[in-house]
């Protein structure tokens, strides 16, 4: 009988084999791969999926539906202080899919495993009646006992999120068909935020070292920090005026106020939303700022139950719904 | 605003917290859950996913689903030489499910988590407009270096097989409608050793002291056979009359002769293929026995390429298919 290698063999070793750079990866000729963490760490174990026509839409380049798949859950590493050592895919394909698609998406995957230092350590892909569908298993090492958790903001703390909040949420709307007054730099800031998360892993370190609490925002602002305030069992007050946004987002709210509420609700920020105790808030500060990612302070943990939005008036603004949920 | 949990939050808490028994998976109440291979061991990594309409009915039952799920993998780590830690599961369903196929999908899974000592340690639930998919990705742990690999074959090694070959690939015909003259015990065999794998953990061990190569039956006995000759670069000799088959696959081939090729070359039979030395060959039959396993002297690995299987005939066979590929 043959040997020759079957077409789902041919297809990873050409597309996905130069992306298993890692020798426990066997180069995807076996039916697993292994690795040890470096000594003195813990794994840390994370999955999250994608499908079309719910996470993104079907006429998105193949490379950008990778880099998403792999990002979203770069960074839940990112907020819990872990650095990538290395991710398993599995990728559910409609039969239209052909050769060129597959090709983009292995060349954005290849791109982001290098920039990430997260090599592939193995995948399975099999033929789907519906929609393309990535679920990514990545898993990284922080030191032992050291993974940062949701739980463990106290009373005095601050709150930081990073970088801005609601752009993909409002670069979704705009892909939805929405239309504001943007200049075209503006509409591709908010689009591109949605179409590519840009996860923070440089600010690993920092959050290993100094947030007593952490999460990445994926579900919307207000409703991943009503998350981490109910497992922390604290309250958190927020001004909303300090919560940063982009220069496509204050135009956005400009045109129309009620805007905030998906900026805050919305999904798909990828952001990293953590609590700093007072007395590290100058290191943090510090060594976000030789990490290059930017930092808000928006607000403070307090005794109690829940998480409180206060707009310019000073009174708690009321959302439609918490929280975004794809579900 | 609101602090009560989002949907998905409360159906992960009830149906798949209870799976969650390691302390390092946090009761599934963080982004990521941890955890620390056993001093001395390396983990094992491996996906596989299964999608409905491809590799299950629609009509299975959940709980089958999710054990499906589940052992395919578990089948990977036995083969590997490793011993289950634990598992992420994504799982991408459409509106239509309901919380009773929930529940009962959960309680699978639950069964097996604890059957097979291999908790669970995060997941991602999300909507799907397409059919239902589960992506499982497992991590064992071998002793460092010794993950039992696809290459490693050698010239006068013998080859074995657990269980019985050819099974699910009949059943899958039933379930497709074929009729052949077999009883009930016989048709209800085969139907079942498709709806659910039985992967041979028992064996992990005799696998990790005495296999020189090993991998899990999962695209057919000949096309899994010749993967392993290609990367171990031998060839195979395969006696037909040697291969297991169960009673109720004898009747069937009986009544019809040429179900001897989907026999050997339909997949899903999940049983381990391995390589045994001959010097290593009586303690590996003392081990299976001991671990309750029926093994199988099927052929000889030999210089060359390729894997030849001889009919009663002493012909080499052809097969029209060499590998069953569900993609």
């Amino acid at each position: 009988m043959s040997d020759s290698p079957s077409g789902e063999d041919k297809l990873i070793a050409r597309f996905f084999g130069p992306i298993a750079t890692d020798p426990g990866a066997l180069g995807l000729t076996d039916d697993a791969a292994f690795i040890k963490p470096p000594p003195g760490t813990e794994m840390v174990l994370k999955t999250d999926a994608i499908v079309s026509g719910i996470h993104f839409f079907p006429e998105d380049p193949a490379d950008a539906v990778a880099q998403k798949a792999l990002r979203v859950n770069l960074s839940d590493l990112a907020a819990k202080g872990a650095k990538p050592l290395g991710f398993l895919v599995s990728l559910a394909l409609p039969k239209e899919i052909d050769e060129a698609w597959l090709s983009a998406f292995a060349s954005g995957l290849r791109e982001d495993a290098a920039t990430y230092k997260c090599p592939l350590f193995g995948g399975d892909t099999v033929r789907s009646p519906g929609p393309i569908m990535v679920s990514v298993a990545t898993f990284g090492s922080v030191p032992e006992g050291r993974m940062v958790r949701r739980a463990g903001a106290k009373a005095g703390d601050h709150v930081f999120v990073t970088g801005t909040i609601g752009d993909a949420a409002l670069g979704l709307k705009l892909r939805q068909g929405a239309s504001w007054p943007l200049d075209e730099k503006q509409r591709e800031h908010l689009l591109s935020r949605y179409l590519l998360p840009r996860p923070r892993n440089a600010l690993t370190q920092a959050v290993l070292d100094y947030a007593s609490a952490s999460m990445d925002v994926s579900d919307g602002l207000a409703g991943d920090l009503a998350k981490l305030c109910r497992v922390s069992k604290v309250a958190a007050g927020i001004e909303v005026a300090r919560v940063p946004l982009s220069d496509a987002a204050q135009a956005a709210i400009a045109h129309d106020a009620a805007l905030i509420e998906p900026a805050l609700t919305g999904g798909d920020d990828f952001e990293i939303l953590c609590t700093v105790s007072p007395a590290n808030i100058d290191r943090f500060r510090v060594a976000a700022m030789m990490a290059r990612t930017a930092i808000a302070d928006i607000g403070v943990i307090g005794e109690g139950e829940g998480a409180v939005f206060r707009g310019a008036d000073g009174q708690p603004m009321t959302f439609t719904r918490a929280s975004f949920s794809h579900f």
